[in-house]
């Protein structure tokens, strides 16, 4: 219906930007209206940010991440520990790790974790490209950093087997309560994780 | 701290992408990752799909709707009674009784109600507009479509008496029940406003 109205143009922008996640069809076409309304404030701009970004975005061949550059700016960054590799999931989860200013080492992007039901094998992730780096003899420590899922840690225990023989430390990051949580609204897994793992206070 | 990480560009992508309704800063994270990690199908088409609409949409000069075309899809469409015209406040609610297919008939948009306190006069609406495609006497009906609101009526009150001496029907749309809605969340001036217009069942 809103084809008719609008112009395919329109209706195109619409479509696509419903592929967004946290946009829906609605939610898409108030942000559509918002764009063409705005067309000098933020249509252009963005419309041109996106030009850029397909141009220049690239995947850093050595770990990973997604940069404008490759080797992408944590890899050339000097003032890093090289010597440590946080392992993760997703591009995501090194930008949390980041924003969290979590530690000032170097990322390996796993591209996802193995799940035979989805068909994600090793192959699929880059978990040879993790060993190369390992072998080459640099790296003192791997910090697993994948989600606390059963996947997740599947493919920890993946990774850890085709760690060993490398003189590496393999350290994972700890379970226990978040900070701010409340224990009420936990989970068993994680209060037994936490009770665990308790420290002197 | 993301700067750092993932280059000006993609930075530059995530606040802009923040300004769209529906998205934050966080959820804007989220869309551009998505987006530069789905470069050939998401990415690209939506940087093009975005260039055209800055080439090619425009406003209406005849009803205020946004279209590729000038005059509007709508203002030519033969198949329309252009003698009625519904006044709204927006395009998004132009839209909106679109959707619900609530008429076949010409639309006009005010750009916005008239606000004291936020600086919105007459002159920054489209009403002397209105009066102008009134007073060429092909109108028949004008139907007061605004947002139920203070202001909403506030314009309708204006605009009608700016229209006084036409020859023009004026109505506006029926207050009552949403369909679907339990009479117990609603409000009591719509509970009064359905009950004073009841109809034979």
């Amino acid at each position: 219906m809103v084809k008719s109205i609008a112009g395919p143009e329109i209706e195109r922008l619409i479509q696509l930007l419903a592929k967004l996640p946290g946009l829906g069809p609605r939610s898409a076409r108030r942000a559509a209206l918002h764009l063409v309304k705005r067309r000098d404030q933020l249509l252009t701009p963005l419309a041109s940010a996106m030009a850029e970004a397909v141009e220049k975005v690239v995947e850093c061949s050595c770990c990973g991440n997604i940069d404008t550059r490759n080797p992408c700016t944590i890899c050339v960054d000097t003032a890093r520990d090289h010597s440590i590799v946080v392992v993760v999931e997703d591009v995501s989860d090194l930008w949390a790790l980041e924003r969290a200013k979590a530690l000032n080492a170097a990322y390996h992007v796993l591209g996802g974790v193995l799940s035979p039901l989805e068909g994600v094998g090793p192959d699929d992730l880059t978990i040879d490209q993790l060993v190369a780096r390992v072998s080459q003899g640099d790296v003192a420590e791997v910090i697993i950093a994948v989600n606390a899922t059963v996947e997740g840690q599947t493919t920890a225990h993946y990774m850890t087997d085709q760690l060993e023989g490398f003189s590496v430390k393999i350290t994972r990051l700890a379970h226990g309560v978040p900070v701010g949580g409340e224990l009420d609204y936990l989970d068993e897994g994680t209060l037994s994780a936490a009770m665990r793992s308790r420290t002197v206070f």
